[in-house]
């Protein structure tokens, strides 16, 4: 499609780009055309923030989430519960649930989910370091709340049975209608769901 | 949404990202989240070709197109038609040119186009460097190629009563059928266009 070349840091640049995830060639020369033109300022920005992100962050030792530190705030914190143990996907997710202010103990990310169908596997996502996070600091809990897709089910259906075969106890967290929600504009999957995991009231 | 807040570095990386057009909050951390589990390689190599963008690109003297020499590869070529000025809206435009094989004059790359609605004025594309290209390096004919929409013509519309003005022929590519391509399946705009702009047998 393109005969002429770009300038050699302009190419690499465009090409640096598509490591983003979700960004082609297109959006890539989009982006950098954008950057070098509008917004130089950005451009440094970006580039010393990745520099600083790089050189700065570390994963947790207890939770690995992103930290500064080797052990989280959160890990440290003598007023959290350390008996339970919430499993999560991303530092998204540990944000939302702390979002909820519904929850007191710890957190162990994941930092990905399984996901056979694009070759990640239980080595890939590292469960190992969970099995050692819970022997060294053992808990009374762990909940798994990964995500309701195919993949967080997957995920969390290993994690429980390799977890109960070491005796752990496993729980997680429920399925059901979304508070504030109607029946009528809830999917008929989730509904079959609340009622199955109904609660006697 | 967010109660815990990530840490520094972190968020410094996600608030940079979003710098990227088209890029929000969501897909920022997203960004984030990936290059520094998934991709360190990748988010080292944006960092250097960042740098080297940004310390190694100028804008072509004669053309304004991104280049590492003060004037660029086809501005000094003596193999190409000094006489003709192809008016572009961006470097992607010049490429897709080129990648024709139909046109062998000079470029001359706006960097933008006009936007009244978004506050994109005269001054803000800076036409004042195109004219001083034409007064500096005389052509017989500027080539409008901007792109067929709404700014694109609004682009053209002005750029033509400027030079125009300066006693300058100026010609705009033409609008018509995609070669190729069947009646049935063109819009009725284009078809308007064609028959309206139809050149004697």
């Amino acid at each position: 499609m393109v005969a002429l070349p770009d300038p050699e840091p302009l190419n690499e640049l465009i090409e640096s780009l598509t490591k983003l995830p979700g960004v082609g060639k297109r959006s890539a020369r989009r982006m950098a055309y954008h950057l070098l033109q509008y917004d130089r300022e950005g451009a440094k920005q970006i580039h010393d923030a990745l520099d600083h992100a790089l050189n700065d962050l570390v994963h947790c030792k207890m939770c690995n989430s992103f930290s500064q530190e080797e052990i989280c705030a959160i890990c440290q914190s003598p007023r959290r519960d350390h008996s339970l143990l919430c499993v999560v996907e991303t530092p998204s997710d540990l944000n939302m649930i702390e979002a909820s202010h519904g929850y007191h103990g710890l957190y162990y990310v994941l930092m990905g989910k399984l996901s056979p169908l694009d070759g990640v596997g239980a080595q890939t996502i590292n469960f190992e370091r969970l099995l050692k996070r819970v022997f060294e600091y053992p808990v009374k809990e762990v909940i798994l709340a990964t995500n309701f897709t195919a993949e967080g089910e997957t995920t969390a259906h290993y994690l429980g049975t390799v977890l109960k075969e070491q005796n752990i106890k496993v729980s997680r967290i429920a399925r059901g209608i979304p508070s504030g929600s109607e029946l009528e504009y809830v999917d008929a999957g989730t509904i079959a769901w609340a009622l199955n995991d109904r609660r006697s009231g």
